[in-house]
């Protein structure tokens, strides 16, 4: 399997703040992923390179230029305000898209960003950059001929929609991903296996018809995103149909997880897409410290093996999965059965 | 002038949490407030009476049943998670109102809390069920006779919406009031001179045509509350038309303010309404700590002599306005202007 990074530009980006249940904790989304999704890589003898520099036109193809601008100047502004916090946090919001849009750093803080688990620091546009590239490169390869290549992501990006950063993510990658891929094919489906439902992912694609999008993630009535995921989000206008939301009860293994699979992959079959994108958390592992779901090292063989049956050229985008001993097998295990399938 | 107040009932409410520009900061709305208010209409010669208990209906009648139920059972819920803060305090919020509803505290949190400026406390229910009523009382009297009788609130309204806090503010006193007074008029103004713009005053009536809303405030592009305040909202459906914000840049003073005053109340007067709720905030006072506008003490008893020469039936509604030398005073000049008008 072809993997590319960017390791060092990655790296860079360090945010500390992050709210639970309105206590400050520390923020699990650290830069020592990369390592251990690195030397996983490694381990497991895959082909690493860097990733290529694709410019700011993958992110603005699936972002919108307002949000661009904002993610590129806001920690410069916001480290002009006399007092404020040392990265960037939001505390206002706005009650929906179409609500004025203010001037100030602050204002335009809370309308970027839905939640407090997205800090931004001065280092986090180099690595949010990177990160973007990195789906871009392993996408490029797969539409230029690859049969699956594997981008290591970080930070992730399944959280971001169009125009708001939450939860770790701030440019959504898996979006990126499947905006190369439909240069070459008219069609192509994005299948979210992260514990947490994907749904930037969802909102960037809801009202088109030409992107499939499926999540399987821990009920989100009680577990974050809170607001999506739910089973009767299906899509609208010309996206209606077009999303599939497959939320399972907290502490689901992996015949649960199996089970949603198989009938997703029906659905995703019946779109006929010419290309996939499969959104890679690894945090429905059984031993992960945001814990939800309770997903085996050999479950994560058993997904990789059921998504590659589709038999289509696959671009394979990191998101979640948080430091536990277990993170770089289940990497390991993920793509050994995605090559054996 | 007939007061109307519950301040013990009132004075439990205590919160602490107030983030500014990512950091921590003690919060100004205080309990104190009241005193002082308290004091000024004594010392004024008001008639000063107790407020009665008003029941739910008059807060059902202008806020969701889901939002009513939320503000009720939020705090015990939120006191039994594990680790949790001892206020309730939002950390993720919703793209719009139409996103699916979770079932769990923090996700409700983040569906009714638009900023982290109202933190919830064990006795913030009791405070703001008796601010409404209090609202309510005021409202009544005018509804039954009275030319005219204010209402001395505290938490304050007007940032709250249908199914939203924010900004020190839960129940919307001012729409509590407008919704009695509707029991009668056909048509009701709410003139809100807050240094704040009356966000959630004007959500609750944007798409009504019988409650025309005039809100004169500091210029939400670089102020709080951002999103909302702007001069091109103007209502929708049956309300296009019958809302009127007029901003005003950092710093202007009584003449700036009088003559968007007079601008507006021509607005009003086309608007022929039969009874008048005007949201008093007292900080667009030129020493109120949260200082953006530059009224006198002064400056405030010609809002008042303005306002009377409506010469509509009229419930004030305390809004913001926080502890400075002079709070009393400029309570004690509008209501003296609006006496003499």
């Amino acid at each position: 399997m072809k993997v590319v990074c960017a390791a060092e530009r990655q790296r860079i980006h360090y945010p500390h703040s992050f709210l639970v249940n309105g206590a400050q904790q520390p923020n699990p989304e650290v830069p020592e992923r990369i390592d251990r999704l690195l030397d996983a890589a490694r381990v497991g003898g895959h082909e690493i390179r860097e990733a290529d520099d694709h410019g700011l036109a993958p992110i603005a193809a699936v972002h919108t230029p307002e949000y661009v601008h904002f993610l590129q100047h806001i920690y410069e502004r916001w480290a002009r305000i006399p007092g404020a916090s040392a990265e960037v946090i939001p505390n206002i919001h706005p009650d929906r898209r179409e609500a004025s849009y203010p001037l100030s750093a602050v204002g335009q803080a809370g309308y970027h960003m839905a939640d407090t688990a997205c800090p931004i620091g001065p280092d986090s546009w180099e690595a949010i950059y990177w990160s973007a590239s990195t789906a871009a490169t392993a996408a490029g390869l797969v539409r230029d001929g690859a049969s699956a290549a594997y981008a290591l992501c970080r930070p992730p990006g399944h959280h971001a929609f169009a125009d708001l950063a939450g939860g770790f993510c701030f440019v959504n990658n898996a979006a990126v991903a499947a905006g190369l891929l439909r240069d070459k094919h008219a069609r192509v489906a994005i299948i979210d296996v992260d514990l947490h439902h994907g749904n930037g992912t969802q909102g960037i694609f809801y009202r088109r018809g030409d992107v499939f999008t499926l999540s399987i993630h821990a009920d989100p009535a009680r577990f974050y995103p809170f607001f999506w995921g739910h089973a009767h989000e299906r899509g609208a206008g010309a996206g209606l149909g077009c999303n599939l939301n497959l939320p399972l009860p907290r502490g689901s293994a992996d015949a649960a997880f199996l089970e949603a699979l198989d009938h997703g992959l029906e659905r995703v079959a019946a779109f006929a897409p010419g290309a996939l994108v499969i959104a890679l958390g690894l945090d429905a592992f059984e031993g992960d410290p945001l814990g939800g779901l309770a997903v085996s090292t050999e479950g994560f063989g058993q997904i990789g093996r059921r998504l590659a049956r589709l038999g289509l050229p696959t671009a394979i985008v990191q998101e979640g999965g948080y430091l536990c001993a277990a993170l770089g097998d289940n990497l390991i295990a993920f793509l050994a059965g995605f090559e054996a399938g």
